[in-house]
């Protein structure tokens, strides 16, 4: 059986991570509050370490590890932010980390990992290719492999930054979080519900990789139909464990259509005055597009990150892989 | 004889805005921190009501005015921010305001302004023209003009920015804002020397627009020679006024290229994650092409404002009118 954090294991991994990640600020817009007809507050771990919520995560799992098992190094496979984490984490504890990555990933996202020292190893972009590659690495390091989300250590420390929001803004009526794998999800809702057990705790995905909304109707983890969405981050499907947790907490998954995201990150920019990857996008765009509707509430909203690509806005470019 | 504004008046412009503005957060980065060689702390009034730190010397200048004065409504000239700015201050106040805007301004400034419930008159891009239609408007409705910079009230509010920065950040080696009339680099020097008579204020301008740091050496207020900055908010000359203040509190002007300026607003995206308009960047574009050297210490920087073109960012085009 897949085991899941508690309020005690997330408050253990704020203790653990602190020295090495932001406490980031929470973030207002009068404007936003009157585009939506709620109150927003915006918690923006896109100032995070490695420019992502991830590195709440990474470092847990990597502080978490004996000394033993920490010196042969840690290894993962991630499309970007988590694998920049666990560089990031590994380097602060002094230790290597193998980084597996699709030879297609964004520039932004190699730089990213490399910057922190991570080295990186490039497959093809199958889920095949990237197994093989993962065990040839793990076999001949020793390395411990830290999934991005399948690990409760890992969701854990992604709830650290619902724990620091509801301290700060204690009395909020929903908190949303957008949903990729579910990690950022579960942890954010066993924190805020155990915090505050009246609180909403809402996902937000894009409708075209709606796999965790339909995942959390039929009652098992459901494979993505297509991958045609602009949020890059938010094209995993659930696990177990995760879907687990979203059965027991969220009420309500929001979809957002690829316009929606691509106006709401521009929305951020314009009005917040901070840089938003797509994912991090997707709660707006669900405020916007309505599938949540949460007008007269008080809404916490995990901004996921803020890596993007500034070479190309999504607003400046027709990108027809990216429209449905 | 043109006053100045005193700590005093800081800080009693600082008690009479603060219902209307944000307290907005000091921001820090330690790959630029490293990038730089010193330690770098951000005020970042991107964040401020209309996207700039311009709302708080114009809210301290309507927030000044009698009654009887206020109710004939407010004026000004501005190529954008101070033009929003008064707009949202007159609107906080509920007391027209007539904005002067050269008829080549940037659409997000327009927009900017009669968001803010400002009443636009367009006129040519000529000090003539523009002070033939203030002329014109302050006849007709008997509405008090405020300045853009040469106000006593406009540069107390402006100094409201450092004010908080060095509660914050008390133990600061300098301080940069960015000269362009040199009301916030007036404000900002005479708030920081007053309360830290160590500190150094620097200012930071384009060199394409170096007119500050020749009246600084002349002692008279110098003309631009050419206006071929991306800086927009910088083309300004100083006035008596602010040149004497600068005189007095001022160490030195940096200069900074266009080039410098454009990797200054790219790193401040990347790295800060916050959208930054030009002339908010100059003072790091200073620092990283050492016109400003202040390696080992530690620096506030006053980022200006965040209102940018998000359809067109600096390096993604060749614009040659923005070149040297």
């Amino acid at each position: 059986m897949a085991t899941l954090p508690d309020l005690a294991a997330i408050r253990a991994a704020h203790a653990r991570i602190r020295p090495h990640v932001l406490r980031t600020p929470v973030l207002t817009s009068s404007s936003l509050d009157a585009e939506i007809g709620a109150r927003l507050f915006f918690k923006c771990e896109n100032f995070q370490k490695i420019g992502a919520f991830k590195a709440r995560g990474a470092t847990n799992a990597v502080f978490s590890l004996t000394d033993d098992d920490a010196k042969r190094g840690v290894i993962t496979h991630s499309s970007g932010n988590h694998g920049a984490a666990l560089a990031y984490a590994a380097a602060r504890r002094g230790i290597p980390a193998w980084i597996v990555m699709p030879d297609n990933a964004a520039q932004v996202k190699l730089d990213n990992v490399r910057r922190h020292g991570g080295t990186v190893h490039l497959c093809r972009p199958t889920v095949a290719a990237r197994e093989a590659m993962c065990a040839e690495v793990e076999a001949s390091t020793g390395a411990t492999l830290v999934h991005p989300f399948d690990d409760e250590r890992v969701i854990a420390g992604q709830g650290t930054a619902a724990l620091e929001l509801l301290e700060e803004i204690p009395d909020l009526d929903a908190i949303i979080a957008p949903v990729g794998g579910g990690g950022l999800l579960s942890g954010t809702a066993i924190a805020a519900k155990a915090l505050r057990p009246e609180i909403e705790a809402h996902g937000a995905e894009p409708a075209n990789a709606d796999d965790a909304a339909r995942s959390l109707r039929s009652g098992r983890v459901e494979p993505v139909a297509s991958t045609t969405t602009i949020a890059d981050g938010l094209r995993t499907v659930l696990s177990q464990r995760t879907l687990s947790a979203l059965r027991t907490h969220v009420t309500s998954i929001g979809l957002a259509s690829e316009e929606g995201i691509v106006r709401a990150m521009r929305m951020t920019l314009e009005r917040l005055k901070i840089v938003v990857e797509p994912s991090g996008a997707v709660p707006l765009a669900c405020l916007l597009e309505r599938t949540l509707d949460l007008r007269g509430r008080r809404v916490g909203i995990i901004i996921s990150g803020g890596n993007v690509d500034l070479d190309r806005l999504p607003w400046q470019q027709q990108d027809p892989g990216t429209k449905p």
